[in-house]
């Protein structure tokens, strides 16, 4: 499979590295100037970069990394005729820095920015997830208690739930639960507030929620 | 120890009836007529009831049971001298159901409704917890994956923080973890779109989160 992952962050390149070292085709794409890419250094060679129009056209499925203030402006970049109908896993969160730390959030209780993705692009498959856990558990989930934690998935479109679903697999999550249509991320978005909390409280991101019943 | 509990819901009786059958005397408070009261029917027989301002006198150690949108005039009627500079066990969370289900908050991101009261009522040692379970858990955590699961801490006051520990283990549960100051009650507050949707996809309501590391 080709994947086109936008945004050069720390959970960009993960996702990218992750993919590419599963086998897959990968394209990052990023705003900056190709020969600028001070922040593309740690990315793997089997990764190609191009521009968030370049990855667009170049994935058959493609993964929004970018920084959720910048997300609808960085899928305009990439255009609304090669982004299509395809699936888009959207890993964003709404994250506010104006007032400093902790971030707040720009959409929340009415809205989520997967919705506003889904409203701004309505032929993209959004699907969101893996915005819950940082980014070394998001493509490594077996290194916290062996995988035994829970992912979450939100999307309107089945097929594309399908999809990321078989992506997390590969991954290794063995808990994706599918809360429903792209309404539900309002959830694991605003369940970023209590996520930076109990960061704080634990001294370690390296830590996920499992639901026990 | 005799406990002020404010608010005849569920979570009100759940907690008074709880706390009464581990030997403590408990006065539930509420807004209603005595006479009137329908809704006091499942009460034990060991809790006395009366008014706020009653069960505010009558505490040691308070709880706010009630609904999120009527706390702080609940708290007002309890009236400031009888609140004095009492533990608050604060499980109210800021639930606006004007737009229907599922409920919005009416407090987040900047402010969280334990800061409210605390705001209003600043002698008043107010500490968040149990605000991310149902009411059946709140007290007999052990009736969800034998008590191994967490509930969350926030307050300015560590002598206080200390007391609401006390109940929490008095109660059965064995993971707590203390997130910070009351602003911290923003994280547990904001968690209640998760658990809404958690619920709707689980279908059932007697579950809870374990943080794995």
């Amino acid at each position: 499979m080709r994947y086109g992952v936008f945004g050069t962050g720390t959970v960009g390149l993960t996702i990218s590295n992750r993919l590419a070292e599963l086998g897959h085709e990968v394209m990052i794409g990023t705003r900056e100037s190709l020969k600028s890419g001070d922040r593309l250094k740690s990315k793997n060679e089997a990764v190609k970069v191009g521009t968030f129009a370049d990855a667009a056209a170049f994935g058959e499925v493609l993964s929004n990394a970018t920084n959720g203030a910048g997300s609808v402006e960085a899928l305009k970049r990439a255009g609304e005729a090669n982004l299509n109908s395809k699936v888009l896993l959207d890993i964003s969160n709404p994250l506010d820095f104006s007032k400093g730390m902790p971030p707040m959030l720009f959409a929340m209780n009415t809205d989520s920015l997967g919705e506003e993705i889904q409203r701004t692009f309505p032929n993209l498959k959004v699907v969101k997830s893996l915005n819950t856990v940082t980014a070394a558990i998001m493509v490594n989930p077996v290194d916290v208690a062996d995988g035994d934690q829970h992912v979450f998935v939100s999307g309107n479109d089945s097929g594309a739930k399908e999809t990321v679903t078989g992506i997390l697999k590969g991954f290794g999550w063995i808990h994706i639960l599918e809360l429903g249509d792209i309404t539900t991320a309002r959830g694991p978005e605003m369940y970023r507030p209590i996520w930076l909390r109990m960061w704080g409280a634990l001294g370690t991101g390296m830590s996920n929620i499992k639901i026990m019943k």
